[in-house]
């Protein structure tokens, strides 16, 4: 509690969060960012990044990321480890309590803390992750040439991995609870058109089998004909346990928003965890949340679109509001006490 | 009219119609790209962008723009001179009659025909802009550390570039026509207690000295305590006129979108002239218009922001929004007509 209160803190270190510390540290606001629990966000797990504006030949994700901290850092803007673990939104200065045990007081905060792949909550999973268990087909592809894969998802991003990972793999199986995709059409015949990929339908994954030495050896799983295998297995139900073997495995069931330590804020939160941010004006939506001074950018908020072009813009809109918010707050706090700056009061 | 029915026709090429345009060529939608008026955009007019993500040493607006551009011809985007005159977005294929006599057909059209700003007209200004001249103080203020730098307007804009300035330059000058400020009575509040920010009253820029090589150095003003200094000199009444040394000049006399062609549309306009776009689902504010198959990105429809960054996200959006549309357009068609694709009933 010895820190003094800052102006902008800046929750999230991935494109968006990146790019709201270049346009606060521009504006002179001295913003901190807090790294979070994935340092880089996302778009670290991804090889190459083509369709970032700017980049004619592609760039890596990681090297990206690495730009963008370095841009942020030259104008001024500091790093920290640590996310936030709970946070006290109801008034100003805002508190955060970080996962390092430190307190910080800021008058803004921009929410910028993306959103995490799923995992399934397989056995072996924690131990294996990164070691041929991956979230992410993009980055991890192209380690599986030859083998047989298994990609565990029955959605849109789901069929993307099972056709991005066909180009190296030597089969790719998809693990689906159901016998219907959520996959759009389109992408749904794409998967089932392609000769390497095939279906396994009313299936779910209990164990994934091998060593960080050795990687991905072999994965059990369950069905039942009549779906979502699991459940009716542990209700007491007969289903069928095979073990496969199988060089890798893919998580492809979506992600989810970092949005536990808002739940009881004023921060409003949809169905699906991620912040709702307001309209104002009638043509824009801005980044402003239902708590005084909060901002949200990046895939915590938008579950459209989550591009690193369309994070990077909201990034700077967030901490465009949040100086606009300040101007406005500082100046109503020393109109309503006489010329006191609103930090004098607290 | 001899020319194919497209799929996505893209009105610009500043960065939102090009990161539009890297997005739908990613697709496969082969788009086409109207270069427009002032080909590359508002972007062009600026030496060094700071804030775009990515670039730690910045990077040149027209080099960003020259990298999108090559970056969407490298995945297909083709790129035409011209401009849209006018527009018929009632049905099904849009009609799009251009600038060079030609006409287009095309099923989705992307709307990023930018803004311009406005310029006052003053003798050296075609030569100094972007050379310490400048339409943008969050671009190019940092440039201006020590200078004593002049502002002309009299609005919101004029009281947020001036303030925006103050933190950089030794002294911030708002040069404007009249003895009253349009800007709203907190920002002007603002402007006038901050000691760096002094207004010269009924005043107007007459000319900006300097070269390319030596950026803005001076400016020659009018004025006339009755107000409009310029109008009342043509008309040969007396006037003052002097020139001061200045390090810098920024326009903040408003802009103007580039929406003539979609007046008599479907697309609503706001009163300002902005494209007004949709908000779907309860955390996002999409591109789509009003018109069906029509979108729009960027500073036509953004009055807020207008940051590159920001347009390179929103033009990335309207590809996928209008990627979307053509899909699902297609399959309703599909569905109706017993399989019929849509083109075949027009």
């Amino acid at each position: 509690m010895s820190e003094a209160i800052r102006d902008v803190v800046i929750a999230g270190s991935g494109v968006a969060g990146l790019s709201a510390a270049v346009y606060a540290a521009r504006a002179d606001l001295d913003p901190l960012v807090l790294e979070g629990d994935e340092p880089g966000g996302q778009l670290t797990l991804t090889t190459d990044v083509e369709n970032y504006l700017g980049f004619p030949e592609g760039v890596g994700g990681m090297d990206l990321v690495q730009r963008g901290r370095e841009q942020a850092e030259r104008f001024g803007a500091s790093f920290r480890h640590g996310s936030i673990e709970s946070a006290d939104l109801e008034g100003q200065p805002t508190e955060l309590a970080l996962s390092t045990g430190a307190t910080l007081r800021t008058r803004a905060l921009v929410v910028a803390t993306g959103a995490s792949a799923r995992w399934v909550g397989a056995d072996g999973e924690d131990e294996l992750m990164g070691y041929g268990l991956s979230t992410c087909a993009t980055c991890d592809g192209a380690f599986h040439r030859g083998d047989d894969v298994l990609v565990v998802g029955g959605g849109d991003s789901a069929m993307e991995e099972a056709l991005f990972l066909a180009k190296f793999a030597d089969s790719v199986t998809v693990l689906h609870r159901r016998e219907e995709l959520r996959a759009s059409e389109i992408m749904a015949d794409r998967a089932r058109e392609h000769d390497d990929v095939e279906f396994r339908w009313n299936t779910e994954l209990l164990e994934i089998h091998g060593s960080q030495e050795a990687g991905v050896t072999g994965a059990t799983l369950v069905s039942h004909p009549d779906g979502h295998p699991t459940e009716r297995r542990e209700a007491g139900e007969d289903a069928t346990v095979e073990t496969v073997d199988t060089g890798g495995v893919f998580y492809a069931i979506g992600h989810e928003p970092n949005t536990a330590f808002l739940r009881d804020t004023p921060v409003q939160l949809d169905e699906g965890g991620y912040v709702q941010t307001a309209a104002a004006g009638d043509a824009w939506a801005t980044t402003a949340t239902a708590a005084d001074g909060v901002f949200a950018a990046g895939d915590v908020m938008d579950r459209e679109y989550q591009q690193a072009v369309t994070a990077a813009g909201m990034g700077s809109m967030a901490a465009l509001d949040a100086e606009a918010w300040l101007e406005a707050n500082a100046t109503a706090s020393a109109t309503d006490a006489g010329s006191i700056p609103a930090e004098a009061g607290d």
